[in-house]
């Protein structure tokens, strides 16, 4: 397998190599009746379009969508929705090179460890640019999710060691600065730092973090289900990730029950809220009704223009420097995917869950209100 | 749902309540043939058990295993096997009170968001409890992961504080000690942080540590179904993790590129290995051949014996002081429960590998070897 | 695998073999807040009982179910339903001699064939006690579906060549006679062709009618998941159904379009309806709102008291006589295990259909309605 | 959800609609290094191709199926396998009358039921264009089991009441006649039939038989994911489908066990064998060596040319006649599409098989091989 399908009944199926024809997905199990256009999906794709500031690939590559089923007079009409954005620069021959040895940090050597060969031109399946289906998937379950009313940021909270301030937070910076940060003076730093290590011809990882606002209170199966271990797997799946934290994440395991612990209160509309968020949104799997708060580390890019030491596919040692012009750092063009994956989970969680109560069945088919 | 089945081929379906008539585990997609007993599970539930120490809940259960199915004359037969644990202590009384309040930190609230009502007694569905079902699933993935020379080693790292001293790390202290650290050192002053906790009605957090040792390279897919997005899953499943890295975890997001790839070399036997290994054992999803590390963080026990501020189900505020003896460290008796996760993840795409390539089809489908 | 977990969210695991410790099922997705006691569970399993008739084995055999878990102060609480039966007669000596030869008509061979070994008492997992959990969990989508107005009734419509006379039809008379025909007359001439039977060592098959009433019209997905497919799985998974129809059958393949397009109508209440029913209710793989009609066709029993050739596991051709009483008719205890499977199979299409429009989303999610 | 997603390892699927921009399937498992080329798709797509004869849609289409993914070098690569045939005729105007009603015998008004609205442009997703991602899906499984050993031989066995004489059956005959019959008599019957129901602007029904050949012993689950429990679902899964049978089918209903029976024997090369086949090549669930066969009826074409009685989506009674010409049988273009589900569905059930056996696991995983 490559286990290329995802989610229970919002279910994504993403296919393509980075310089193959085309990268695309299909979506089964959308629900009928939510406004979809092309400009929905493409608004998504452009966030981690390439080449938009010197710290990207300068490729220009157009990466526009094409909607070929599912959507009939301006809505979903609940069967499948397959999307492609064909490749326009299909230069095979810049990438001969790197099938006769294994990229350190790449996905090389186990992909012809898995399967016997592989297409190793740009990174074959395991290019980012597979993204660009879960991105377009991201951009559905997002309408479906903002219709319920569910809103989604996410953003740059770390480049290297330039972290943001949380007391210069403003969401109104993330999409004023090419490295999607909060923070206008963190994002001049970091840019100064991503400067620096292209010149040493190396590259730096950092943190992504993304609130979801407004999830209703009872998303999330408490077993193997639950939403944290979801969204878990949602994040991990994206290349390059090395960690993930919900909540508190690491600190809570240096924390005190009586300090970890959110307190239950309730507001004054009568709604059971918590005091503070330590837990992230979600205790026991299913969401509290609080902002669902997460981390996720993401690692340098692995393709330095430096010289590295590896083999080749016989096992003989070589020294070499990957060419080609390289992101120094994976982060901002991840922050969409990263964002997409999240709002799929959600989605496919929330249409799991309406089956949880036998009431929520007598509202659906109940024919008296029909 | 309850998302109470996990895995794709070797699936693996829990039930059962704190203080319901008992807990269990059906497992299906177990290969046939595979030596087993009653004893094999037994060992891995002894791990878990409470009252072994004074950091664990002094309730003297038993959590003796039957098997009730899938088993022939000492081996798998590949059909479902089914185990049962019987609550001996269905002492509901002692939790009649918590029905009427929602916990800080447990799923109380959660539950009646999601189902409308819950079963309170001792957590119901959410108890550390349900995690007997996984230990005798993972005892299980264990024997067949052990007969391809696969071994998984899993310890506390950190409790509150607390650190091993990796310069001190020794095995064989693991099972010496009632906190399982691989540090005798670090065990017995974590032991005192423990004693203080108590005295303070307080609970602290930790980390654990796991290490699988000898996966053959290429097992994982590369999409979703990456191995390390599976592994994250199923540790963020076990209730309590917060916290989840592969390799170097968050420090490679303060990385450089040069630094946190892995080289490539060729050992004696003309066996291409890595020379370092901050990817963890996992590079693009798919399993390298080093050893897979990984690290989980855990809160604190939710249960603390201070006094706590909360709401009643009807939203009325108090202040409840939680009844009973808890652990004041969930920690120690996770680390079985997370080798078990790891065990089963790993088993189960261990199979769903089987098909990567037409050569091993036919390897099995070749009627000239019968 | 063992194929032994059924449903995409209401989730059946069914477990146990015919002379092992006992069967058993875990439901995982039933809603929360139905009404359900395990004496629900029992009137199900007393019409597959043994034991009743002259023509069913005279094993008495209580097959009592016990609840273990997921029920709480009479209700489903949304979490797994584990039930047990335990086998009270585990005579494994009455079985051993057939380990060593292949039972024609039974799955003994291909067991072998594909386990490499088989649980050879009394047919193992391929028994017709496996059966019992399937009921027991039908009981629980019954339950489901008669809170939503649904009704299921299921009887022989014919064994061996004693068809049930239409014209006679009735309703009442299915649970009067041992052999759940809606025909008294049938019934007996049915009777008089077992006893023959009987007295000739052999056996016979039959024929079973559902039909499941007031479905919604809309349930089913229209491309792989049809309705009428999951339901032919459904049947084809009972051991010994060798042929399925819906609606006219294979008699629709005899017929001519104007014959068997059936024309839309408005009844008085202004509902679209159709004016015959050839299709059996469903069109394009989704109800239409018409009565759900299907015919399952079962083989004689394979346990016949006559001599028979077949080959030792060795490959030795061999004459046996399977001794034991065995039914001369499978027809009448399988007739409840279709309808269970009929109804686990509509009560999962209902609950995956809930997210089939934005409306219903909104129905469930608006939180003005709280 | 639409429910076009298919199968456990080898997952198919399909998306699109007849007026849309195209049609495509996704496959994500399929096994790596197995040969393809878009040729030995476009075969199996011309079996099904519209205009071929004088009972089939005379509109002239390619159907040239585009390979977008997942072969590098001549050879599947693992990962996911996108195709697509672009749509030629989107003549939107034709259809736009059948949007104000709803066709007898179509799934206009039950995908009205279902999703609120529908593309009615020619069907929608309920057309028989789904089928071609099926096919191109169909043509990758047959490459598998070709590989493998495996064959299958479909065909038309009747056409109303034109039935083949088994006597005169010739498979060769089978792809000389537009109808797919195996005999020519009966093929020059039917199609004398056809022109009578043409004259009468009605249509017919038929069967079609399918047989697979040299599948190994041993191949399917016992309990829910039966081989024939499967089989069921893939043909029932094809619209038109009224009626499923696996070996002697409804005849084995009317059939004594000492019959029906098949008897083991052994052969001279010491394989063991059935004498006869009223299994149909599968007992328990679990194939058995013999031939795999099963029967299946398709209803007539529901649009016909005459005047049919109906209603408006608003409810009105109408007079309605079909325009367009429409194939008089549905048969003989889903002979290539009952192949292509049968392929899917054991190709399939052969991956997961893998695992059956600790003694698989180890042939695959000794590194001794390696």
């Amino acid at each position: 397998m490559s286990g290329s399908v995802y989610g229970n009944i919002f279910k994504v199926s993403t296919w393509g190599e980075s310089h193959g024809k085309g990268v695309g997905v299909v979506i089964d199990g959308c629900p009928a009746g939510l406004s979809l256009s092309e400009e929905d999906i493409q608004k998504f794709l452009n966030r981690r379009k390439p080449g938009q500031s010197k710290y990207a690939t300068p490729r220009k590559e157009d990466d526009a969508v094409e909607i070929l089923s599912g959507i009939f007079e301006g809505h979903t009409t609940g069967t499948p929705i397959s999307m492609v954005v064909y490749n326009k620069t299909q230069r095979s021959s810049d990438y001969s090179e790197i099938a006769s040895y294994y990229r350190p940090g790449h996905a090389d050597y186990t992909f012809d460890a898995k399967y016997g060969f592989r297409d190793y031109r740009g990174g074959g399946r395991s290019s980012g640019r597979e993204t660009i289906g879960r991105v377009a998937a991201g951009a559905v379950a997002s309408a479906i999710l903002s219709q319920l009313g569910i809103s989604i940021l996410t953003y740059t909270s770390a480049i290297g060691d330039v972290c943001i301030d949380p007391s210069r937070f403003d969401a109104g910076e993330i999409n004023r600065n090419p490295l999607y940060m909060p923070d206008a003076n963190a994002a001049k730093k970091a840019g100064l730092l991503l400067e620096e290590q292209m010149k040493n011809k190396d590259s730096v990882g950092g943190i992504i973090e993304c609130i979801i606002k407004n999830v209703p209170a009872g998303i999330g199966d408490p077993v193997f289900d639950k939403l944290d271990a979801n969204l878990a797997k949602a994040m991990f799946s994206i290349g390059a990730v090395k960690g993930f934290e919900i909540g508190d994440g690491f600190d809570a395991a240096k924390a005190t029950g009586t300090k970890n612990n959110d307190p239950f209160i309730c507001d004054d509309h009568g709604h059971i809220k918590k005091e503070t968020n330590h837990a992230g949104g979600i205790l026991g799997g299913i969401s509290d009704g609080s902002d669902i708060f997460m981390r996720i580390a993401i690692k340098p890019t692995p393709s330095v223009a430096s010289t590295q030491k590896t083999v080749t596919t016989a096992g003989e040692p070589i020294s070499v420097q990957i060419k080609g012009r390289h992101d120094p750092i994976i982060v901002p063009r991840a922050v969409v995917v990263v964002e997409s994956m999240a709002a799929i989970t959600l989605a496919d969680l929330m249409l799991s869950n309406m089956g949880a109560r036998m009431e929520y069945l007598q509202k659906i088919y109940d024919r008296r209100s029909e």
